[in-house]
């Protein structure tokens, strides 16, 4: 990839300036690109013609027109995160966990840009390089790559159809007791929602599982083992489903708790907004980093979501969303089960932009996999799942299954491009 | 400061989350929200009467006007920036550098949350712990505490009325050669123009310097050395200032040319965009740490920033406020003369929002002071010099210095501020 003038620009770079890669992604995303008649249920994009424009004009327009309030905005706001914005996400987290209001404190919540800038804070506060993070196999790929930039080990754990496998857990935190790596251990990475790629939901007693077993581990290790509970997907949920309440909802462990979430998915990508609930000790560090990387996320974006949580747009919107993306997810399954060979199993999504396919280990899907190109020609891009596998020298990595998106795609490209991954896997059993 | 229960909580931390301290600067803005009747010559914002409030209107209502384009701002971005905005950003660069239309490439413009991002970025892709920076003395007291949370090590170059000290600059690269510690450099940061907190402008003619000597001790390096040009408040020029070149004119240097901007000050802090142009290796390097940290600025923000730029709504805010500022240093510079002791001396700003004020070495001006403690009972508050000042063994850190912001406060505050910090000095000259 590198170019010969470039090897003594080589020798410049920290350590994190070598292990950067460009994220996995990337790549798919420069194949779409080159591409653009591919029919791509790659990108975990949301649904362009979902985007909330009437609304955030409105939204703008209110802003804009008290003059003062206008001005304010335009100003830098407190590094932290507009106080009306955590206030809001303080008592919208309550009402979601069926807790009383006040059992939050907003002086918690940290704004970000994107929940994933709260990842990445929080790799820099916890962890060093060769340190370990417990994640769910498979788990979110951008995580992955943050940990690799940065140094930072996995350690996986399988998942269950209601959240991870807590047997395993316990035999993973077992096994790095006796190996001495506790100490190592900062922390086990969630993805509590809908979760990308699986779209597995863990169930509550499953938190409170994890948050036990992590506790049990913590004098061996020597310090706090922290639960991050990533809820990206959380306000993604088609009409039907029940979500479980939160970690959130168990303050014996807050101590214990990061949770981070996000306004821009179901709302607009375009204003990015994230943000996370810290124990108090850990919110002065993550804070003093967030100050450190950009003095606080940007005013303008921030009063949008006060406006559009306040007025209620945000609500009416999510709902509408919702039922657009279920109906999309419910084109996709009907879709699969048609034209897909039996031996495929799958997830039904309940909420989120895509689902899961495991296929038999005699088809490989990965990037160089003869599959892989094979739907390339027949112009269908999906993400090979083991995009999602961390390196863990416990197990191979699994080979065979692909995430496949329907947020950005029309229902009727989603019905051609699964028939044609269907024929092709048809071929292949 | 730490709780005691916290004791534990620490070992979690990783060393940088164990290095990073709240910022200076916070525990001087908690004493003007603690005393609002403070006349606060500290903070660096700008001024909330120059806001462009009906501008920002205006931009928002055309974006949102075309429903097409208001559907894409709502949308992720490009993650390195959008194109249009990266393409008036060189051509921009090319009018104020007096270069040729064509002489930048725009895919060299990285767009982030500020130019502050980039320049964390930077000290990611390029520094490890016990790496070294060469920087100003004095210089911006942000980046000197994110090299301080990323452990990275100062050597410091004393400062002329038109840049740095290339004499010095050679000794001390000399210096570094003889004791081997030349692998750990990796980059010269300076602010060139209206230096924060100095106010002074490097010349063409030194940067063309600086860049020579670099090169020169590149081999015994064994890599690349780097020019970090930060031109933060190149666009804060008052109307009478003829601000030199960038360094991007020259391009025999432009591989080791980093270049920082932002349009967030001279605009809107709540609205914020920064930019950088790199080689284009490094350029690589710093998209994906972007990449990890939030997979791209927001759309909306940078839209806001195309319609400003395109429209011409940009330029004339800014000669507006040049002029309004021009007037409030006027004011601090004519108070200053009249209620300073002769013995103060100072600059006489040309831009950006801040002077500088050196005072005989008998009285010392840190937060411990005697001195700060009677301003801050007069009701003043201002940025105690040594904040400016990186550590450094071959110096003692001067202590009797204080940066004078004008940028937010009205200029009848800026005179009472003035005679009363004037009055505390007089009494001890």
């Amino acid at each position: 990839m590198l170019r010969k003038r470039d090897r003594s620009e080589r020798l410049s770079l920290s350590r994190q300036g070598s292990n950067t890669a460009p994220p996995a992604i990337a790549w798919l995303m420069s194949q779409a690109l080159a591409h653009p008649d591919l029919i791509s249920l790659a990108a975990g994009f949301t649904d362009n013609d979902f985007l909330p424009v009437a609304e955030a004009r409105e939204l703008v327009e209110r802003i804009f027109g008290e003059s003062e309030r206008a001005r304010a905005t335009l100003q830098y706001g407190p590094g932290v995160g507009v106080t009306r914005l955590r206030e809001l996400t303080a008592g919208r987290l309550e009402r979601q966990d069926g807790q009383a209001p006040g059992s939050l404190d907003p002086a918690s919540v940290l704004v970000t840009n994107g929940s994933q800038q709260l990842l990445y804070i929080l790799t820099e506060a916890l962890c060093d390089p060769g340190d370990l993070i417990l994640v769910e196999d498979p788990t979110y790929f951008v995580f992955l790559s943050i940990m690799q930039s940065r140094g930072i080990a996995a350690r996986t754990v399988p998942m269950c159809p209601d959240g991870l496998d807590l047997e395993s857990l316990d035999r993973v935190l077992d096994r790095l007791r006796r190996e001495g790596e506790l100490p190592r251990l900062k922390m086990l990475y969630s993805v509590t929602y809908f979760q990308n790629p699986t779209g597995i939901s863990t169930s509550f007693e499953k938190k409170r599982g994890t948050l036990e077993l992590l506790r049990r581990y913590e004098a061996d290790a020597g310090h706090p083992l922290y639960y991050v509970e990533d809820a990206v997907y959380r306000e993604m949920s088609f009409p039907d489903s029940v979500p479980a309440a939160s970690a959130l909802a168990l303050p014996e462990f807050r101590e214990r708790i990061i949770y981070t979430g996000t306004y821009s998915k179901p709302f607009a990508t375009g204003v990015r907004v994230g943000f996370g609930l810290l124990p108090s000790f850990l919110h002065e560090v993550a804070f003093n980093i967030k100050s450190s990387h950009d003095f606080g996320t940007a005013h303008l974006l921030q009063e949008i979501l006060v406006e559009a949580l306040d007025t209620g747009i945000y609500d009416r919107h999510r709902e509408k969303i919702s039922r657009g993306y279920a109906l999309k997810a419910q084109a996709m399954v009907e879709a699969v089960t048609e034209w897909f060979p039996p031996e495929a199993r799958f997830t039904r999504p309940e909420g989120g932009l895509s689902m899961w396919v495991e296929l038999p280990q005699t088809i490989e899907t990965g990037p160089e996999s003869s599959f892989f190109g094979e739907t390339m020609r027949q112009g269908v891009l999906y993400v090979p799942g083991e995009y999602a596998f961390a390196d863990d020298p416990i197990r191979p990595c699994p080979r065979s299954s692909l995430r496949l998106a329907f947020g950005n795609t029309k229902t009727e490209r989603i019905r051609q491009g699964i028939e044609r991954l269907g024929a092709a896997l048809r071929a292949r059993c």
